[in-house]
C-alpha cells in the first residue's frame, strides 16, 4: 500500500483512453484493469489483445449470419453491447450472485468468471452444457456411494500399522490434483486473506478448491462447469478448442483412451500430417474445406456445413448430443445415460450403476432404443461426408460386436472376482481394495474400454490389441485364475 | 429411388462439363460422379480437388525429368493419359477383375482401388511391393500355425465355466480390428445388399474383411496389400506418407516401437522443432535443403539426392530394401528373411520360426552375410549424409552388441520356461496361453524388442532404460523365477 | 588414397573463395572443408548454412543490446571476431587440450567440440552450466556406489545357470544406449584407427564412449556436458532448444515424466494448439508477445522479459536455477541439493543419498529455506505474468502438501520392504535385485515422482492418478502385503 496505490489512484483519477493505444470502445472499467495488468499480468493481457472478445463488440458479432454467429444470445444487455468484452465486462457480472466476490480498487469484481457469466452472450451453450454429463461431473462422483468409494481406495494415504495397510482419507489437495482435476471441485470461499502482489498489499477472497478447471467445477455462484476447460483464457480461440490437444487434458489412457486412441488413428494420422493448413477458426466449419478428416470437435460437437452450405451437424455444447452407447463400461458398456446427472440411476440390484454385475442395464434411466437411433444418426451424417452409407454401417455393426465381446471378457473376470470372494480369498464389503479386486478394476476400467475406444474410432489398432487391449485382457484373466489357484493352496 | 433417381437421370443425360467449375480435362463419367457426390460425400471430393490427381494428366506427369517423376509407367493406356485421375479412372479399372464390382447408376465400378489398379500408373512401386513382407502381411500370420496359436490365445474370447478358463474362436469383427487391422484382411464380397444411402435405396456389394486397410490385404482381384495404408485417399500427398505420424499407425510400442522410439530420438527431436520448415512434396528429397533430419520414409523408402544432385538411395515401395537385420525377434532377432512370405521357413527343429529356441538361424531362409552387408550399405549412405563414417560404425557396432545382449536375455527367460515345463508347472502344449508364458512373450515381444529399436534409431534412450527396456527385461526374469520358485513350493 | 586425394589437393591449392557463393567472410580454412562436405555430408552443411553461425560474425553478434545478445564473451579471440563460425573455427579451437586432436588432410582438428570450445564465445552460458547438476550427471552415477549398484542391477546381463540368476557385468555399448545415453559418458581416445570414407582412407582416432550427446558427457579436453545434447548440430536453433521435444528426448515417464505430463498440461494444450503462431527465436523472449503458455525453456531458463521491456527472469544454463525442490525422490523428495557434485552427500546413515530409509534429510548438503525462497521467487515471477499471486500461492500450497502425501506413501512401502528383510522373504545386501525390491523401486522412481511431477506442473492429472500415479501407487502397496503374506505362508 506504498507508491503503488497512489500510483493507482493516479490511474483512477486522470486515467487516458488511448494510453496504451488500445481500440477505443473498450471500457473505462476495463481501461482501469488494463493500466495495471499490462504491467503486472502482461501474458494474460496479451492474450486477451489477439482474442475476438478485445476486437469485436457484441453487437457486430449478432450482424453475422445466424450460421457465422458466435454469440447466441439475441438480446445481450444494452450496456454490454457497444463495447469490446473486456475484463471487467466478464469480471464484473452478476457480482451479487458471486461469494466470491470482492473490492479491488475501488471495483467489485469475481475471482472466477462462470458459465453463468459466459450465458450473457452465449446463452444456447451454456443452456447445452448443463444438461450434459460434464455439468454433472462432480455431483456424479460425490453423490454416487460406490464411485465416492473408488476414489477413496484409490487416493487415501496407505500407512503400514501392526502389519496391516490403514486407510487415512484423502486430503483436499490430493482430490484437486486426481480425480477432481478432471471432474472439478465444489469452489468454497473460506474467507477473505491478505496476500502480497508485486508490491502491493491486497486482500483477496481465500477460495477452497481452487485453482482447478474441471468440467462440473461447482462455482462460488452455485453454476457448474468451467468454459476455460476447453476455451483457455484470456483468448479462448476456436482453434484450440477444436484441435485435439485440448480434450487430452482428460481423455487420457488408461481410463478413457479417446485422445491417444485418436493419435494413433488414420484420422489423427490426417490431423498430424496435414492439418497445418486447415482452418481451425472458420464458422462454421465447411467440411472438406477447411478440414480433410474430423478432430475430436468435428464428430462430437462442431458445427459443420457441406460445401453446398447446407448444415451437416449443428453445434452442441452437450457433448454427448452425438453419442448412444457409453463406451466407459461400468462395469459394463451400455447404452447411454438418458440424463447428465446418472447418481440418481438404480439397478436391479439398487446399486447407482448403470448396470448390474451381471450386466443387466437399468434401461429406465437410459436411453430407448429410439433415442438411441437419433444420437447415431447424428453422427453418422458426419461420418458419411467421407464415408459411403455401406462402410458406415459395416463400421459400427463390428464396434457392437465389440460391446459384446469385451462386455463377455468383464464378465469372465467378475465371475472370477465373484470366486475369489466365495473363497474367502478376498472380502466383497470394499470392492476395490484388494489385489484381485485390482486387477479385476483394470480389467473393465481400462482393457476393455481401450479396445471399445479404439473400436469406436476407427483405427488405433494398437490399443485393441496390445496396448491395454486384448492382450491385456486376456493375460488379466490368466492372472486372476493364477492367483485365485495359488491362494486356494496356500490358504 | 424417388425423386433422387430422376435428378440422377437428369444429371445423366444433360451433365454439363462445367457446372462446378472443375478444370476442363475431366472425363465425362468422372464429372458424373462429381456431380453427385459432391454433395453426397464433400469430404473426399474435396480432398481429391487438392491432390495432383485431380491437377495433372498422366501425360504431364510422364514428361517430367526423370528423378522428378512420380509415376513409373511408362506405358499408361492412351484413354487415360490426357484427362486427370479422377473418380472412375481408379474405381472403373479392371472391373472383370474385380468380385466387388457393381453397376451404380449404370456404370460398372469397383469398391475397392487395389494395388493392381493404381499399378496403372505406379507399377515399379506396386511390384516393389509385392515383393515385400507387407505384401504377406495376412498369409504369414495365417499360415503360419504358430502366429495363429498366438493370434488365438490372445483375442479368443476367454468364459469361465466350472472354474477353468475355456475359449471359443475370435469373431472376425475383433480379427479385423486387431491384428488384421495392421496385417490386413481377407475381403471376400459375401453377395449384394440393399442399403439406404441419403434417400436413394442402392444395392451394392456385401463385403466380409471390410472396412480394412491393413498392409497386406487381400483384394477382391486377387491383388495385395492397400495403398491407402499409407497414402490416404483421397489426396494421397506425399507430405503425409513420408511424416512420422503414416507409420506410426501400426509401428507402435509395445510390440514394435518405431515410431514412438523415433519421437524419442535426436532424428524425432529435430523434425518435431523444425519441421514445419521442411518441404515434404519435393521430388527428389534432397537432403539438407528440403529436411534436416531423417522421418521414417527418410532411411527407410525415400529417393534422396545430394545437393549435387546425386542420387543417395533410391526410391523403394520393398521396405525392407535397406533393412538387414529382423529386429523384431521371433523369438531372436536375426538376419532379414530373404523373402516376404515367411511362412515358408523352416528352422532346424521344422517349425516355421527364423530361429529355434536355442536361437539357431533357419539359415537358408535369410539374407546371407553378402546380401546383408548390400542392404546396410544403402542404408547407411543415408546416415553418412550428416554423420561420419567412423560414428556411422560405431553406432552400429553398439547396435550389433545390443542384438547379442537381447538375444541372450530371451535365452535366459527360455531356459526359466524349460524349467517350469520340466516342472510341470506349465504345459508346453500351447506355450503362449499361460501365466508364466505370458511373462516369457512379454521378453522378446515386448522388451527386447523395444532396446533394439531404440539402439537400431539412434536415441530413444528411455526405450531402451526404463520403458519397456533393461528394466523390465530384467525385472522379468526376476519375475519369472519368483514365480517358479513359489509354485514349486506350493505344489 | 586415389583420385579423391588429388582433388583434395587440387583444392588445397587453388581453392576459390566464391566457389559455391558462400558469405565471402568464411575463413580460408572452413571453406576447404565446405569444400569437400558439401558433398561429402551435405546434410550438416545446410544446416550449417541456415544457422546464425554461418551468417554472423562475432563482432556483430557483440554490436547487439545487451538483451538482445547471443554471445557472452565480450572478449572473444580477434581472429575469430570478423570471420563468420564455420567447421574451423569450432573443430580447430583448443586441438592441443584435445586428446580426440588429429591431422585431417594436413589441418589439425578435433573430433568433438566440446562446451570448453563452446564458451570461447558462450562464455556465461557454459560457466553456469558447470554448476548445475546436468554438468555433473556422468560422475553423479558412476561415484555414487548406490546408484552405480542400481545401473548394474538393471542393465547386466542375466544368464540362468544352476537354476539360478547369474550376473555379468553390462557392456559398455549397453551403458552408452541406456543410462548414460542420458548421463553421458566418458569419452576415452583408445588410439587412431583406419577407416574408408566414401572411396577415401583415412586415419582418425578411435574413440570409447562415442557417439554419446549425454549432458554430462566427460569429453577428450576433461571437459563435462555436451552442447548439443539441446543444440543439436549443425543449425544450433533457438527454436529448438526452446521446443519441448528437446527436453523430451530425456524426460519422460516413467522416471522423470516432465515431458509427458507438460503434453497433457494446461500449458502444453496451449503450445500445441497454437505455438504454431509463436516466435521461437526471438531474444529476449517477450512474455504474452512471443508466446502465450511457457514450454519447459519458460520456466526453467530463458531470458524472459514483460511488455514493458523489464527482465522477469534471467538466463540460466544452470537448469537447477529456478527449482528449490527436487522431485525425484531418492527416496524421497527434498530440497533441492546445494551443489551440483551430489555424489558427495552424506546421509545421517552414512550413505551418499539425500535423505535416510526413513526420510531424514542431510541437511547440510541441500538448500536452505532461504535459498530456496530465492529460487521460489525466480519461478514464480515467470507464473504471474499470467496468473496471480493468490493463484500462485494456491498452486504451491497443493504441490508442498503432494511432496508430503506421496513422501508418506513411498514411506509405507519402505517399511514394508523393512519386514520383508526381518522375515528372511528378501536379502538386503542389494536392495535392488529381488521382486519385491523392485515393487519398492517402482513405488518411489516411477509413482510417487509421476505424481509430483504432474502436481508441479499444473495439470497432467491422468499422471497424478491412473498412469503411474495415486492408483499405481496404492495398488503396488496392496501388492507388496499380498506377495508378503503369501510367501510367508508358503516359506
Amino acid at each position: 500500500m506504498k507508491w503503488h496505490f497512489y500510483l493507482i489512484l493516479f490511474f483512477l483519477i486522470f486515467n487516458q483512453r488511448t494510453l496504451f493505444g488500445e481500440p477505443v470502445n473498450i471500457s473505462e472499467k476495463t481501461r482501469l484493469c488494463l493500466d495495471c495488468h499490462a504491467t503486472y499480468t502482461p501474458g494474460i493481457v496479451e492474450d486477451w489483445k489477439k482474442s475476438l472478445h478485445s476486437q469485436t463488440t457484441p453487437k457486430e458479432a449478432l450482424k453475422k449470419a445466424e450460421l457465422e454467429r458466435r454469440v447466441s444470445n439475441p438480446d445481450i444487455p444494452g450496456d454490454l453491447t457497444e463495447i469490446v468484452v473486456g475484463c471487467y465486462e466478464c469480471h464484473g457480472l452478476n457480482t451479487r450472485k458471486h461469494k466470491d466476490s470482492f473490492d479491488h480498487f475501488y471495483t467489485q469484481i469475481n475471482v472466477i468468471v462462470t458459465p453463468s457469466d459466459c450465458r450473457t452472450c452465449h446463452s444456447i451453450e451454456v443452456d447445452q452444457y448443463s444438461m450434459g454429463m460434464k455439468a454433472f461431473a462432480v455431483e456424479n462422483l460425490e453423490k454416487n456411494p460406490v464411485y465416492s468409494l473408488l476414489v477413496e481406495t484409490i487416493i487415501s494415504r496407505k500407512e503400514y500399522k501392526n502389519q496391516k495397510i490403514a486407510n487415512t482419507p484423502a486430503t483436499e489437495s490430493t482430490k484437486k490434483e486426481t480425480c477432481f482435476a478432471c471432474h472439478g471441485t465444489t469452489v468454497v470461499v473460506k474467507g477473505m486473506k491478505n496476500i502480497t502482489a508485486g508490491e502491493m498489499d491486497l486482500t483477496v477472497p481465500d477460495l477452497a478448491g481452487f485453482p482447478n478447471q474441471g468440467v462440473g467445477r461447482v462455482n462460488p455462484d452455485g453454476s457448474k462447469g468451467s468454459c476455460t476447460s476447453c476455451h483457455t483464457r484470456h483468448g479462448f480461440t476456436l482453434k484450440e478448442a477444436r484441435k485435439p490437444y485440448t480434450c487430452g487434458q482428460c481423455h487420457l489412457d488408461p481410463d478413457v483412451p479417446a485422445y491417444p486412441v485418436y493419435k494413433e488413428s488414420k484420422h489423427g494420422n490426417i490431423f498430424y500430417s496435414r492439418g497445418d493448413q486447415w482452418d481451425f477458426e472458420a464458422v462454421p466449419w465447411v467440411v472438406g474445406k477447411n478440414f480433410s478428416a474430423p478432430t475430436c470437435s468435428g464428430c462430437h460437437n462442431s458445427l459443420i456445413i457441406n460445401t453446398d452450405g447446407n448444415v451437416v451437424a449443428n453445434r452442441s455444447h452437450d457433448f454427448g448430443a452425438r453419442i448412444w452407447i457409453r463406451i466407459f463400461g461400468l462395469i459394463y458398456s451400455h447404452p447411454h445415460p438418458a440424463h447428465g446427472a446418472t447418481h440418481g440411476i438404480r439397478n436391479a440390484a439398487g446399486l447407482p450403476l448403470p448396470t448390474t454385475f451381471d450386466n443387466i442395464p437399468a434401461s429406465s434411466y437410459l436411453l430407448t432404443t429410439e433415442q438411441s437411433s437419433l444420437r447415431m444418426a447424428s453422427m453418422t451424417n458426419v461420418c458419411k461426408m467421407c464415408h459411403s452409407s455401406s462402410w458406415v454401417g459395416s463400421h459400427f455393426d463390428k464396434f457392437q460386436n465389440t460391446l459384446g465381446e469385451t462386455n463377455r471378457m468383464v464378465l469372465t473376470s467378475t465371475e472370477l472376482l465373484q470366486r475369489a470372494w466365495k473363497l474367502k480369498l478376498a472380502e466383497p464389503d470394499n470392492p476395490f481394495n484388494e489385489t484381485i479386486e485390482g486387477l479385476w478394476i483394470r480389467q473393465w476400467l481400462f482393457y476393455a474400454n481401450s479396445i471399445r475406444y479404439a473400436s469406436a474410432m476407427t483405427g488405433a489398432q494398437d490399443y485393441a490389441t496390445f496396448k491395454n487391449g486384448w492382450w491385456e485382457l486376456s493375460q488379466n484373466i490368466q492372472t486372476m485364475d493364477d492367483w485365485i489357484r495359488m491362494n486356494e493352496k496356500i490358504d
